[in-house]
C-alpha cells in the first residue's frame, strides 16, 4: 500500500486544494477505513466558507467530512469487533469514556471528544481515515455504504426521537427540511409516528418530503402554521416538533404550533445570538423545549432499524463527486441550497 | 326502537343463556352503541368456565364481554364528542378520575373503576350498550370494526411498549402466541421494532405468527430459549421480552434470555399462586421486570398508527359467530385453543 | 349557621368592596370548607391592578384568592374521606377527570378545569368556600394551617422538581425570589438538594433567602451569574436551574448559567410577548428547557415530606390582616414588593 | 518509599495470611493511595469462606477489600484532577468506557469491568493500591475517611434511590437491616423521604435501625407486614420496597407488602437458585420490580449530599480493627451477624 492518500485540504476560508498527505496509521485500538463515500455537511460548508462554527476556529489546514461509511483495510492489535474486510458505517466522534457526560450516557457532551472535522481535528475527505473500533459499526449485507454514511445525518433525527421519547401516539412537525429536517422525518417514520408534516418555503424540498412520505408540507408564507396543522389534524395539533431550520421565525412557528403539553426540540443553530421568543408560550403550554448536540447511542438502533424497513433514505442524495472534484461538491452544496439536499463525495469514483 | 334486547347471560358457571334483557337507557354523559362485533377474551371464558378470577366472582348473572367496536344510535344531552352514527371502538373500563391513580395518570389501577364483564358489572355480549362518551373513540374510515373491537387486546401490547420503553433500537422476544401475544407483537412492529422472535408449542400459532411477521418461532421444547435467540441474533440477544402465556417455564425463560440490563414485561397471569423464579438472573442482570395489568391511554395511539399502517391484525380472527350462537362461540375458544386465536361474534350477523 | 357571609369582591380593576354573599351550598360530592387563612397570590394582585391576566378577564365580579386552609363544616352525601370537623388544605383547581390531559395525569393542563379566581370562577378571599372533597387534603396535627395555605405556592416548586427530575445528585439555581422562589427554594430542600444558590436584586429577599438555607445570594447587578456560580461551586455549575422571576435578564442567566445537559424550568411569565433568548445556548448545551403551568399531584408529596421536616417555609409569611382588610393586604403586596413577600388574610380574625 | 507492604491475601477458603507484597505501581493514568480504612463486605466474607460467588471463583491467591478511603500519595503523569494529598474516596469499578453499556451510562453492567476483589483482581485491604484516576473523588473537609469509605456500600442504595425514581412523594420498606439496609434507609433520607419502615429479625440490628432514623421497625416474625405496614400508614401503604436481604420471606414481604403501582428493588441476592414467587401478585398490582447491580455515576451526588447532612452514616461502624488483625475482622464479620455490622479495618492502627 502506498503511504500517501489523495486528501481535500482547507487552508483557510474558500480556500481547499486537493493534495496528497499521509495514510493514517491506526493506533493499537483503531481501524484503518477505506472511505467509499462521504457526505458534505452543513456544517463543512460552514467552515469552508467561514472558517469557524462558534468557538470552533480553523487555525491550520484542516481536511473536513465526517458522514461516511467504508471498508475496513487494517486493524490493530487490540482490536475484536471489527475485521479486515468488514464494510462498516463510521460514527465520527471519539469519546474519553471518563469524565461525567461520557459514564452518566451522555457522551455526545463529552468535553475531551476527538469530533472528525471540528478544528483542529482532521475529517475524512480523503482515501482514508483510522478510527478506533468501537466507533465502526459493521453494515448488513441489505445496507448500502451510502445508507451507512447517511447513519450520521440520521443518527440526528433519532437523537431527537430519542430525547423527546417519541411514539407511535404522537404526530409530529419538521420545521425546515434540509438534509437534517428530511432525515428527522425518517427517523420519525421508523419510531412508528404515521402522521408527519412538515414546514418549508423551497418548492423543490417541499416536493422531495411528500416522496419522503410526509403527511403534508405547509409554506409558512403561504399559511399560518399553528392554524394549518389544526385544520390538517380535525384539531388535534401536534405533539411534537423538531425544528431543524434555525430560523426565527420557524423557532417561532415550532413554539405556538405545538399542542399544550408538547414537546419541541431545537436543532438548527440560529445565525444570531439571540432570537425573540415567546417564552409565555412555553409555560402556559408546559412545553419541554429539548436543545439538540449531535447524538448518542444511536448507531446500532439505526442499522436496527433501517436494515430491516422500506425507506429509501438515499432519496436525499441528490449530487455525487469523486474526492477529485471535491471543491466543487462543496461549492454545489454552498450554492445551491434550492435544489441539492445531501451531496456524496466517493474517493473510488 | 324496541326495549329489549337480546343478550347472553351467564347465570352460572358453563350455565349461559340467550334471552331478551332491557336496552340500557344512556346517561347524560354516556352514548348506546349498537354492537356490531365482539370478542371473547381469556377472561370471558374463565368466568364462564370457573365464575371467577382472582378476588372477582360471578355471585349473579352476568353479560360477559368487552372487546367491542360499533355505532352510536344514542347520546346523552351533555355528550358532545361523538354523535349519532359515528362508528366507534369502546374501552370497556369507565374511571372514576378523582383518585390518587386516576389522578397520575395511571387510571387503569383505579379501584372505583367499572370494568365491562367484571362481576358484577356487565359487558356487551348483546345487541347494545351505554358507554360514557369520553371512553368512546371514533374509528377513521380505513378502520374497520373488527380493528376496532382489537384494539381491546391491541391495547394491552401498546402498555407493554409503553411502560418498558420500547423503541426502534430493542430487540423482542414474545412468550406464548394466543391474541395477546400476537398483538403484542402488532403492537411492537407498530413501535418500530424490526427483530421480533415468539415461543410457543403449538403449530398452528408458531405458523400465525410467521405470517404476522415475527423474524423467527422458537418451540421452547424443542430449543433452549436462550441459546437459540443467540444464534438468531448474532450474539446479541433481546433486550425486551413480554411474557403472555403465564406458563412458569416460558416466565423462566423469559427472565433467562434477555440481555443484561433488559426488561421483561409480565402479562400472562399463571393458574397458580406462587412460580419459582430465579431472583437472582433479575438481581445479576439487573433487570426491568414490569406487572401489567390492563392499560391506559392506549387507544388514541392505537388508531392513530393503526389507521394508517399496513398491519393485518384482523389475522387473529379466527373464528366468527353471531350473537345467537355465543355459546357456541364460548365453547369454540375454550375447547379449540390449538386451532383458535381470537373468535369474534356478531350481533347483527 | 347564617346563610350570608363576608366577602371580598372586585368589582372592576382597583374597585374591590366587602360584602355579604350566598354562603355556597355544598354539591354531594363537595365539602364546605371555612376558611382559615388565605394568602394574597401574584395572580390575584395583578388581576386586582389590570382586570386580566393574559386570556383570562374579569368580566364580572369575582371574588379572588385560592391559597388557603381552613376546616370542614359540612360535606355532601357523597363525600367520604374528609367529615366536618377535619383541618384541610385546599388545592384551588377542579379538574374534569376524563379529557386526555386528565387521563394523562396532567391535569394541570385540563381545559375544562374549574380554577379559583381565575374569571370567571370565584375564589375564596372569604369565610366559606365549597370545594369538591378529592381536592381536599388533610393536615396532619404537625402542621399548622399556615403550612396549609402555603402547599399551594410550594406545589408550584415541587412541580418543578418533579418536571426536572431532582435529585440529591443536583445543584441548583433559583433566579428571583418571590413567594415562588423562595418556596421552590424549600422545595428542592424537601427533594434533599444541598447547594441552592438564589439570585435577587432586592436585600430583604436576599436576606430572607439566606435565613431559609439558601448556600449563597448573588445580586445579578453586582456578579456576572455564571462566572459567580462556578467561583461558588468550585467550578462545577448549576445542574438545574428554576427562573421564578418572569424578568428578561434572568432567563438570561438561566441559560447561560446552567451546566452542560443541565436543565432549567420556566416559572415566572415575562410582562412582554417576547424575550430575546439566546438559542443557541439550549442547542450547543443540549439543556431541557419546562415550562411549568401550576401543579399537578403534589399535595400528597407536600403533605407527607412537610409534615416531618424541619423546614418552616412560614417564613415567608410578612404581613396578616384580617378578612375586613382584605382591601389594605392586597395594596400591600401590590405596593410594597421590597418589604413583603407573602400577604395572608384570616377570615377569623 | 518502601518496595513492599502489609497485605491480607486469600490463598482459599479460610486460609487467609498476612505477608509482604509488592506496592502497586501507578500507571500513567492512576494514583497511588495509602489505604487509611477499609470496610469488610458480605461478598469479601463469602469469597473467604466459599471461596466464589456465583461465576466468580478464586482460583488464585487474592488480596480482597473494596470499601476504601485514602490519602493520595502518588499520581501518574497523565492525571490532573488529583493531587498527591488529596483525601479520596474510592470508586472500586474500573470499566472500559467503550462497550454498548458503558456508553449508554449503565457502566455497571460492563462486561469487561475491572472491580476490586472479585477474582481475579486484586482487592485494597493492604497498606495501598493503585486506581485509575477517573474513580476517586475528593472528600470535603467536613467528611471523614469513614464516610468515604462507607460511600461504596451507601452507593448501593443510591443507586437504589434512582432505579426506582424514588422522591419525597415515597414512603419507603426496607426489608433486612444489615449494612446494605441501613444504608439505603440513609440514601431514602439523602433524597428526602420521611416514612421508612424496616423489617428484620435481629434485636440489634432493629435497635440500631431506630437510633439511624426509620419510622418504625417490623418484626416479621411477629405481625404479618403487610398489615402492619398498612395500620403503620394509616391504610395507605408503602409505594417503594428495597429488599436487601436475600430471605424468600422478606421476598414475599417485598411483593406483597408494596402498594399497587408501586416499586420494589431486589439487591439482597438469594442463597438458592430458585425462590416461589406470586407472579400474579407482580402483574394484579401492576408492579416495577428492579434488579439492582452494584451501581454507577453515584460517588459525586452522595458526597455532595452527604457533605451537606445532619445524617450519621458511620453509626453502622461497629467494629475496628488493624490491618494486622484482618483475619479477626473477617470472623468477627462472619460469624457475628447479630451484633456486627460493618467492621472496618485500618491499615495505619
Amino acid at each position: 500500500m502506498s503511504k500517501t492518500m489523495l486528501a481535500a485540504v482547507l487552508n483557510k476560508p474558500l480556500d481547499m486544494e486537493m493534495k496528497q498527505v499521509p495514510i493514517p496509521v491506526p493506533g493499537k485500538d483503531e481501524a484503518l477505513i477505506k472511505v467509499y463515500c462521504i457526505g458534505v455537511c452543513g456544517s463543512d460548508v460552514h467552515y469552508y466558507e467561514h472558517g469557524k462554527i462558534g468557538r470552533y476556529v480553523v487555525e491550520k489546514p484542516i481536511i473536513l467530512g465526517h458522514e461516511l461509511a467504508g471498508e475496513v483495510v487494517a486493524i490493530g492489535e487490540a482490536v475484536k469487533h471489527v475485521q479486515v474486510g468488514d464494510r462498516v458505517a463510521v460514527e465520527p466522534g471519539v469519546t474519553c469514556g471518563r469524565c461525567e457526560y461520557c459514564k452518566a450516557g451522555r457522551y455526545n457532551l463529552c468535553p475531551d471528544v476527538v469530533f472528525m472535522a471540528t478544528p483542529p481535528v482532521d475529517g475524512a475527505w480523503a482515501e482514508y481515515v483510522a478510527v478506533r473500533a468501537d466507533f465502526l459499526f459493521k453494515l448488513p449485507d441489505s445496507m448500502s455504504y451510502e445508507q451507512g454514511a447517511l447513519l450520521e445525518p440520521l443518527s440526528v433525527g433519532i437523537h431527537a426521537m430519542n430525547r423527546a421519547n417519541v411514539t407511535p401516539a404522537d404526530r409530529l412537525l419538521v420545521t425546515g427540511l434540509g438534509p437534517i429536517g428530511l432525515l428527522a422525518i425518517q427517523a420519525a417514520k421508523l419510531f412508528g409516528v404515521k402522521e408527519i408534516y412538515a414546514t418549508d418555503v423551497v418548492p423543490f424540498r417541499q416536493q422531495l418530503a411528500l416522496e419522503m412520505g410526509v403527511t403534508a408540507v405547509i409554506d409558512p408564507t403561504q399559511h399560518p402554521v399553528k392554524e394549518r396543522l389544526l385544520e390538517l389534524t380535525d384539531g388535534q395539533g401536534v405533539t411534537v416538533v423538531v425544528e431543524s431550520s434555525g430560523n426565527g421565525r420557524a423557532i417561532g412557528d415550532a413554539l405556538r404550533a405545538v399542542k399544550r403539553g408538547g414537546r419541541v426540540v431545537l436543532v438548527g443553530m440560529p445565525a444570531v445570538d439571540e432570537i425573540p421568543v415567546d417564552v409565555n408560550a412555553i409555560i402556559d403550554a408546559e412545553l419541554d423545549v429539548y436543545g439538540l448536540f449531535r447524538y448518542a447511542n444511536t448507531y446500532p438502533a439505526a442499522i436496527a432499524a433501517l436494515s430491516n424497513s422500506e425507506l429509501d433514505i438515499e432519496k436525499v442524495i441528490t449530487h455525487k463527486f469523486s474526492l477529485n472534484d471535491t471543491v466543487q461538491a462543496v461549492e454545489m452544496a454552498r450554492t445551491q441550497k434550492d435544489t441539492s439536499i445531501k451531496v456524496m463525495i466517493y474517493p473510488g469514483l
